[in-house]
């Protein structure tokens, strides 16, 4: 028997792959299954070694499992999922609808009361390490102003609303920040920013042989919360084009900081935190693997309910010892 | 009775008052007093309203002081007053000096763990946020490399080594990370860089009337740990320009993790977090009061013993609630 923690990955789309990758980069965690809501006998994975098998034997087999990572979607998937598993298993899972997370939190946390469990939710980047950015910037800094910036990156759910416009049949959607507005900050004059002085948007769309290009481009630049707001330029290429530039799914982003200390706050003080991603769904994985870990010790150490990266001692997220982690990284 | 968190302040040099005045900024947490080592009718702080005491009195007060802010030095003040007061207070501290961290934490935990008290230890930036950081990038990246880059700021120490030279009235030495070395980081790289390539230096110095400048700078350029292994530059201005233009202790760095994420680690993943420090002092200072309130805090939730930065749920940093923090940070 070996003391690794025995992770199980629900859902195989980008994420559930992404947690796959990860779990093989941190030897103390091991993959026991993967569960699908497909036919399993259906499911290529990466790992071949690793048994595939259907949702419905996973409450079955929950004493074999330590962490459930939950790698389904925040619309419909996880607000079922995290609280029906959360009874039954501590569980990981990134949903990152901000407005809900409240109503997801309660749900979580009643279930896993309920089992005795921990239930992790919100990991990943914004919701996740961004949030434990703004959360310290203010702690630090209680006079001063909040910043998040995201991208140079793909929104996919911008994509998709793209893609249900008629005529298009594919889209990429890039999220900018703009320079000025990140300079403007970083100089400490605290500026009010609006949405369009923040992002501009960018799209890459394939339009079908006899499409009306300028209407969908209108469509576009028109639609409101998505783009009305925004200033957007809209690409029409080829289907080869976007296979070609644009299949992966970088992210990022920034947040910070900016504020003032001394006797009459006459100091300015500056925190940036920035990601650049080549992945998006493998970094926000990275991050889910490593809540894992804190997840299976706060069992451990007796902790039940809902908790987020607000919640978990830093050291928690680690394989080392508290002695090597203040030897090597104090 | 106010429910304030019932803070005191021990030493009053640049933390010392950098904590006065952070603790303004904070509404739930109250100053109780100044101890001091000198005589305290001498002792002239910002908050007048604020009474000053003898450090010999301190003990004596221990039940009307929730956390003690220790704000001494770390070469001969903190080894010795932060274990001594750790055993009667709850405390929080700055000790700086990285290789013996583990020392100084093995003194205060058994102190705190004897009075059944809680010693934060190692507050600040760096050890501090920058430590967590690179902790954050160690674990969500488990595949890649830590950078740490210091400045542009002002070097306490590489200006008193400076200062202790024949010739020499006052100086100033300002560590400056290197411009090409941070963007090879950026760029995903992963570079091997050498002392030399990673920061310069550069010295400020007010020579006496008859000093022989050649020999000074000669002397800087040379000295072994300090500068020899650096780039350094010298500059000789008069007593005017040094109050002018150097008087303030403007501090900051870069902590950047580098790693690489995918089935076969194809993906780039850069995770960057800055500071630019109007003051390092304040900021420090600014740190260790939210420390403060997160050692008061774990202290009411029963635990005792030493602590880092890596031991503290971030959401005991803050004074808003659980549901008000997932509500607006998250």
């Amino acid at each position: 028997m070996s003391n690794n923690i025995k992770a199980a990955i629900l859902g195989y789309g980008n994420l559930g792959r992404g947690v796959e990758f990860a779990i093989k980069q941190n030897p103390d965690i091991e993959l026991v299954g993967f569960f699908t809501r497909r036919d399993p006998s259906s499911l290529v994975t990466n790992s071949p070694e690793v048994p595939v098998y259907s949702s419905d034997k996973l409450i079955e087999m929950k004493d074999s499992i330590d962490v459930l990572i939950i790698c389904g979607g925040s619309a419909t998937d996880l607000p079922v999922q995290s609280p029906k598993y959360a009874e039954h298993f501590n569980i990981v899972d990134s949903f990152d609808n901000h407005a809900h997370i409240p109503e997801h939190f309660t749900n979580c946390d009643a279930a896993a009361l309920k089992g005795g469990k921990v239930a992790f939710i919100s990991g990943g980047w914004d919701p996740g390490m961004f949030s434990l950015q703004r959360l310290l910037g203010n702690c630090i800094l209680p006079d001063g102003c909040d910043y998040t910036f995201w991208g140079k990156g793909v929104s996919q759910g911008h994509s998709d609303a793209v893609r249900r416009i008629e005529g298009v049949l594919d889209a990429r959607q890039y999220t900018i920040p703009v320079d000025t507005a990140l300079e403007k900050v970083r100089s400490g004059e605290n500026p009010q920013l609006t949405t369009r002085e923040k992002h501009t948007r960018e799209c890459f769309v394939v339009a079908a042989p006899d499409a009306n290009l300028a209407k969908i481009e209108n469509e576009i630049k028109t639609m409101p919360n998505y783009f009305a707001d925004y200033d957007t330029t809209v690409h029409f290429i080829s289907a080869e084009e976007m296979k070609r530039d644009h299949s992966s799914l970088p992210h990022g982003g920034f947040v910070m900081r900016s504020g003032v200390t001394g006797v009459n706050g006459e100091t300015k003080q500056m925190i940036e935190y920035s990601l650049k991603l080549g992945s998006n769904p493998e970094f926000t994985s990275s991050v889910l693997v490593c809540c894992a870990r804190a997840v299976y010790r706060m069992s451990k150490a007796g902790m039940t309910g809902a908790k987020t990266i607000f919640d978990v001692p830093p050291a928690y997220l680690s394989a080392k010892s508290g002695e090597e982690l203040r030897k090597t990284l104090l």
